[in-house]
């Protein structure tokens, strides 16, 4: 089986693609992962073949895209920070770059499946405690329209039967390794990553906000399985509330005390960004994720598990 | 005041053009329309400039927008069952052409008030038998994902300060003048339409199909009126219900009798149409439209008025 990855250096796609390598026997043997992304990246199996451009770029995308490929996982985005500072770069590989993935799909007439990387970011503004999956969408930034609008096209050509698709609304993700991304949302994993690596850092957000998240080992697998559920199962309504654990960034310290001890607790201070604290504020502090979790997608066990799992794969606490 | 209308030449184009050349005093004085189309069309004001172009065409939206238009309606679409049979025209226009429009707006730096057409055909599939406000959009047809998209572009493009967005989302308009258009709710006007003209016509869905009317002379007063009112009582939700009667297809032929006598009554039998039928099911029946009625939208009085109106305007029972 031939599979697709966008977006395949980053933290999800790498994760993803030594995923579905190491697929249990039993499953469709996966013959062929293009990976493709914006900047060229390392792989150690040769069933990936690696691809480096864009998304924007209609002919890169029909570069990549063949009759053979079963499966695509659409993970290429500009992050919500990029896409609030730059709008029409945001709309260009948000909006455009999808639309034309998927009508490159469309052209195979094969009807793959097509998994997309959406995001509780698609909800917005005055929001109930817990966020049922029929809200509408008010997303209340740039990258949170773009995605909606992704969502209602995924949804619109598996209708019209050209893809058959599944949009899977991401939590947060922490503890995401490395440098801080453009996501407004960095914090989350910064606030436990710094400390970890014995660096002091700042919570731009009240002690008491709360969050939804989930760890990259969770969303890994969600993504991973969202291209193997029965899609008849969900109906006309595409896109899932993918399940996470609700905390608040106090609850998030008081794990890392636990899991790290006082010492790392003691390197993050509360210093207020605005900007971040609105968007954060206006993101859903919980989501209702039951049809997920009815359909086989998983959370978490716990926000001290999440933090282990970080710790037991950057043994050295650096990302 | 200079005034855009795209779609100009429509049923509600027209009537819409007429309605502001004839604002009451106190009101702003309108001292251009520009009134764009696909084709030529007539019109009598002075005040009304004509211009031949698609939406499509970026050229023709910059020769048609400038910085004096202090005001965007934006009706041109490619509607219901011309969208469904043609799936990259429908996007082409009610996507593209929407979008294009927005940015030729945002490039004038002028913030305009941004009227946009919207539909109830947002929703769809299993509803309520109320539709709230805030639910999910979940259109079940090109056309309504198209114009769901669009409202999330306004939204946004309001957002962030290029234009003063109002999304309308428009309830089936009977009794319509003329030949049927390609919109699939044809027959909500055709059922009075040629029966008040002598002609036999079939209804194409069970009798007890609950449908979510307004007059073309009630839907033009509430589009005017969304060029006026103060938009900071919209937050940001910049999509409202239209105002609209609940009837059935039956309490529609029963005001028919009343209004044009029991042998206007008698040329309708019901001859079920599947796609039809299929596409009203799954529109909405009766929208929430509380927030709409507070901010001074209106609803007709009745369904005997719908028609009395269109016979006081077709008094020759053609349109």
């Amino acid at each position: 089986m031939k599979i697709l990855v966008t977006g395949a250096a980053g933290l999800l796609g790498g994760r993803l693609i030594k995923a579905l390598l190491a697929a249990p026997a039993g499953a469709q043997r996966v013959t062929t992962i293009v990976a493709a992304d914006t900047s060229a990246f390392p792989a150690e199996d040769p069933r990936v073949d690696i691809r480096v451009g864009s998304i924007v770029d209609a002919g890169f995308l029909r570069s990549i895209v063949d009759a053979d490929v079963r499966v695509v996982y659409h993970l290429a985005a500009v992050l919500s920070g990029g896409s609030e500072d730059d709008f029409d770069a945001g709309m260009r590989t948000n909006v455009d770059g999808t639309r034309s993935l998927l009508e490159t799909c469309r052209a195979l007439r094969t009807m793959p499946r097509f998994v997309f990387s959406s995001t509780i970011a698609v909800f917005g503004g005055d929001l109930p405690p817990v966020v049922p999956e029929d809200l509408a969408l008010t997303p209340q930034t740039s990258y949170g329209t773009a995605k909606s609008i992704a969502e209602l096209l995924v949804g619109e050509y598996s209708r019209r039967g050209f893809v058959d698709g599944v949009s899977c609304r991401l939590p947060t993700i922490t503890v995401r390794p490395g440098k801080p991304n453009s996501a407004l949302s960095g914090f989350v994993s910064g606030i436990i990553r710094e400390p970890l690596a014995g660096v002091d850092t700042t919570c731009p957000v009240p002690l008491d906000t709360r969050i939804w998240i989930c760890s990259p080992g969770a969303v890994t697998q969600n993504l991973a399985h969202a291209g193997s559920i029965d899609t008849h199962a969900l109906g006309s309504r595409r896109s899932l509330n993918m399940p996470g654990l609700q905390v608040t960034a106090e609850g998030m310290l008081d794990s890392l005390a636990r899991v790290g001890g006082p010492e790392a607790r003691n390197r993050v201070r509360v210093e207020h960004d605005e900007r971040v604290a609105r968007a954060m504020t206006g993101w859903p502090a919980a989501l209702d994720d039951r049809r997920a979790r009815r359909l086989g997608f998983v959370a978490d066990a716990s926000v001290d598990a999440i933090i282990k799992q970080y710790v037991d794969e950057h043994p050295a606490g650096r990302g």
